[in-house]
């Protein structure tokens, strides 16, 4: 007769499914394997386990998207090369899209489609070590994506980093000036709305980054993946203020990264967008006139870099997002009211972990409560993040550990994107009740 | 009035239309900037130019795989992140396509979905010069498509390379022992049937490339865009003799990049495969373990690099080929024969040159005659072949110099991919005949 397996795993049989994925540190292991780990878990116990780690789109893709791009396929796009620089509907689109949500002036030419903001940070951070001599360091505000290091790790770019949880406000501006001022960052990246965390930088923080960005010729790289999902503020009217929150406002030194996947749950079709200010984009170089044969960052960018990096993005997709941009733009697809799906679910989930004895670690905006939304960090009392990640997983629920996010705190990233009914929610109740009455103090 | 501007263009306006487009130097101008270029001749003067440079398939994208895109579009795959190893039915199918027109075994799990063969050449090319302590130097053979050593140059890796004209058949082996003995080479990369020469390597040549190869631990990146297009040999009959060359027969130290864009005519869709041996797949390597956390080659490349250059190729596109290799094994489709629409164009525009007095430079395989297809090389007597290049714009024609190709021959490479209708031929035998008569020596 087979032993029937439940959650919590076993510590040896745990150990074992570790070892059979391939993982040598848990604590470091990226979010797919992850991902396998827990898929394996699955395959031992035969149930079904919390997915909290994987940030996929938790709703369907936009249809006006899918739409346009059945359309171009029909109309036959598929056997021509896409412009390098992206088809012209998708940069005027974009450029509307910026303007009426930001209220941020972007000519179309500085705009440019990559496969998922996945390849702009990629290709971004090769350039922009590349500029100036001595500019050969990437700055980035922690927590933050993980991938977004080991992209530099892997081009073999120096890099540093630090946690903001005690630099929010005022404070920011003496830790950037300590490390701005030695001169060698070229560029500093984060996310905002945050991942992990999902703080948003307030506007005297954005406007103390832009300032130093400007004084020390540093280039902020600003994804906002989670754009208009700060539901404390509604912005979801175009071209009416409040408009969205970002650096561009307080430097020209400034290249967004906007991405389709999780604002229109386009994650599947690998496309985003570049866009940096025309001041960025024309600057010229002699190290690019020399090694690019152009001289001009924007030029060097897409005839340089991303033509060898992949000679451009998927035509059908670039007119799927060229067509939602546009119909957001002219308010008729309200996309910001379609992810406020995530504000209810993020509730619902706090909720389910407050009750359990679980804590919220960042918590605010330099003293006002953070949103609900795509994601939240969760800690434990005497429990170290990498403890938490792995205990919850062998009770059942699958998460990412704080410290891969460059963060110094202690606890774990929580993503509700993919958690849909009544049943999910209940399946996370049982299986934090039962590691809080396995873990609690009482 | 409007003085109206003819072929040949003016030298000072020529030379005016050169600096306009921001090019630097002809010479060693990429092909998109050639197209930049040629487009501004053609405002102008307000005529066609005859494009014989870039090789944008020129057949409708093959229609299996846009109905396969379409219905993936409709069944909602869209808003989920595709598996950056390649879904499944893409992975199968490439494996029974692989065994019905290459007779070689590469499981599934051995072939991995890139965004389009640039992806794959860059990212390879990373990992590759990574893996083996002095082993850090690429071998390209020449000529060759020049984004190849632009992808080493772009990610700092040495590069060596020869030009293959004069080491043909046997003279291969010396050559190769010469430059592979001193032990730095950690990959070479070709593409058969070649850009820009449309020479094929030979079997013999061939074994001598697979032989070395595993002498050396060096790992061959074998480029078959134009997979099956060496219309001498008709291999379209799925698992019947003749299978396509391939030096996977030879070595077990290969990967093959398989792209979509030219034997599907699916170019606008940035769909490729990377295909690797069990053997390349499998081996551990130390800095992989390290760096990666992973050991082997293709974990490494998939969770390591692909993940964060694009995290994956586009969800519907993965479908769309899946559906055309599958088509293509079973018989239900003969991409082949729809490919030899190049064959006849080649045909028709080889013999204007030659009427003109132009001759073919790489025009045989070792004794035996070129066949027709996607590109061939052209010289012209007295003239070098950035000189032809740049005559040949002023006379309407445009095309790329051999020399970006890594060639040390006077010539230019000609593509005959767009050369669609009789209106296209008659252009080009008219700028020819012009060209002829104002430079011929009789």
């Amino acid at each position: 007769m087979e032993m029937k397996i439940d959650f919590p795993v076993d510590p040896k049989i745990y150990k074992e499914a570790i070892e059979r994925v391939g993982i040598l540190d848990l604590e470091t292991a990226t979010i797919r394997q992850i991902c396998t780990l827990a898929a394996e878990l699955e395959k031992v116990t035969g149930q079904k386990m919390s997915h909290l780690e994987i940030g996929n789109p938790g709703l369907p893709a936009e249809q006006i998207g899918v739409e346009a791009e059945i359309a171009a396929l029909k109309a036959g796009v598929a056997n021509q090369y896409p412009p390098i620089q992206g088809i012209p509907e998708l940069k005027e689109a974009a450029s509307a899209f910026i303007k009426a949500f930001l209220d941020i002036n972007i000519p179309g030419k500085c705009i440019i489609p990559t496969v998922g903001s996945m390849q702009g940070g990629f290709s971004l951070q090769l350039l922009l070590s590349q500029r100036l001599p001595g500019k050969d360091t990437m700055l980035f505000l922690n927590p933050g994506f993980p991938a977004h290091r080991s992209q530099a790790k892997v081009l073999g770019i120096k890099d540093e980093a630090f946690d903001i949880y005690n630099y929010r406000g005022k404070a920011l501006e003496g830790k950037l000036e300590e490390i701005l001022s030695k001169g060698n960052v070229t560029a500093m990246l984060y996310s905002n709305p945050n991942n992990p965390a999902w703080t948003n930088l307030t506007e005297e923080e954005l406007e103390i980054i832009g300032r130093l960005a400007t004084k020390y010729d540093v280039i902020v790289l600003e994804d906002i993946a989670y754009f208009g999902m700060d539901f404390r503020h509604d912005i979801s009217h175009p071209g009416e203020a409040p408009f969205g929150a970002t650096v561009a406002r307080y430097t020209d030194n400034y290249i967004l990264m906007l991405s389709g996947s999780k604002i229109f749950s386009y994650a599947g079709q690998r496309i985003a967008l570049v866009c940096m200010s025309d001041s960025v984009y024309s600057r010229k170089y002699d190290f690019f006139k020399s090694f690019y044969e152009m001289a001009s960052f924007g030029d060097s960018y897409i005839f340089g870099v991303l033509y060898c990096m992949s000679s451009g993005t998927s035509h059908s997709a670039q007119h799927g997002l060229a067509a939602m941009l546009k119909a957001a733009a002219e308010g008729k697809l309200n996309f910001i009211e379609h992810c406020k799906e995530y504000e209810r679910r993020a509730a619902i989930a706090k909720d389910i972990f407050l009750r359990n004895n679980f804590n919220i670690v960042y918590d605010s905006d330099n003293g006002e409560p953070i949103a609900d939304g795509f994601f939240f960090t969760i800690g434990y009392p005497g429990l170290s993040g990498s403890e938490l990640q792995s205990e919850l997983l062998r009770y059942g629920v699958s998460s990412i550990a704080l410290r891969t996010t460059g963060s110094d705190q202690e606890g774990i990233r929580v993503t509700i994107s993919v958690m849909k009914d009544d049943d999910d929610f209940k399946r996370l109740e049982n299986y934090l009740k039962r590691f809080d009455a396995d873990h609690g103090k009482n």
